[in-house]
């Protein structure tokens, strides 16, 4: 039954629908497995975010993709 | 005074500007109605979701819909 | 099918288990009504936050209430 | 380095810090494995919510509880 | 070491890439200043929402908006 | 106008309402300054996580606070 929230980055080459299903089929199977939640009414919803929209030790993911990381 | 933030997939007949009003109105009412929050600044947000992005039970909405759910 | 979270502080007179169960059905008719949502998994999650961690235009609503706001 | 937010019931028996490491580090995996962010920034956040404050289908999970789901 | 979200609306002139970083930059700065916490993982996401999707007081930021506000 | 979540841990030396009310002014002008939104209804709520909640790499920062980090 629980709600899951994935941000992460739309890269260059972003995920495909195949791991966007491979995602919410392993969240919603680690949670019955770990915590034994039903997983009927498991929310799952993966956000994309641009690169300049999401920041890591204050810099845009643009400018860390840019210094190469 | 409070926040709203509504999460729905955007499917293949998106919900139209007037449906946003409505639930943005509806929501707020609702609140002022039951918990007697000022509605000044009480803020809502309708995050629309690709059906890709949105997971319930384990599957991807796409697919939920791909067996006429 | 959406989810729906609110977040509303946590006054002197906390919000009733009967008030939250009020918000859940009527936001979830709500859904149904204006956007055609199947209700089964409709989700809705309440925060609750303390006056101290809710701020509005610059100032904790312990300091707006202190006002008398 | 993506972020995580899984949202779940207290209930009468609670989740254990065992349950919530095993969660952390599943998810975190599960990112690395299907679409290889470093799991070094990665972060996941878990919160616990009173069965009154989550609604599925209308109704709260106390209710739901109430009646043997 | 925190998270934190910014949603703000997609206005006809949106937030430039430099605005972004600035954002990014200074939410980082302002909680290693105030609350000492390292800034090494501390997660900004900016999410931009459409003025349809986004709403104050019952009402649209597209009617505000229309209203001169 | 926009709306900011902050999720930071609870330490065994919580933040203090002063703090908080400093986060909350510091972030709405920081908002003001950059990106010219108006004040008066930015919406700031900040999360306060228990360390076993919240993880960082794979690991709850309760077990990485025990590691001396």
């Amino acid at each position: 039954m629980p709600f899951v929230n994935i941000k992460l980055t739309r890269e260059q080459r972003p995920i495909t629908p195949e791991q966007k299903a491979a995602l919410i089929k392993g969240v919603t199977d680690l949670l019955v497995e770990i915590v034994k939640r039903g997983p009927k009414t498991t929310v799952v919803v993966i956000d994309e975010i641009d690169t300049d929209n999401y920041g890591i030790g204050g810099e845009t993911v643009t400018v860390l993709r840019g210094r190469g990381h």
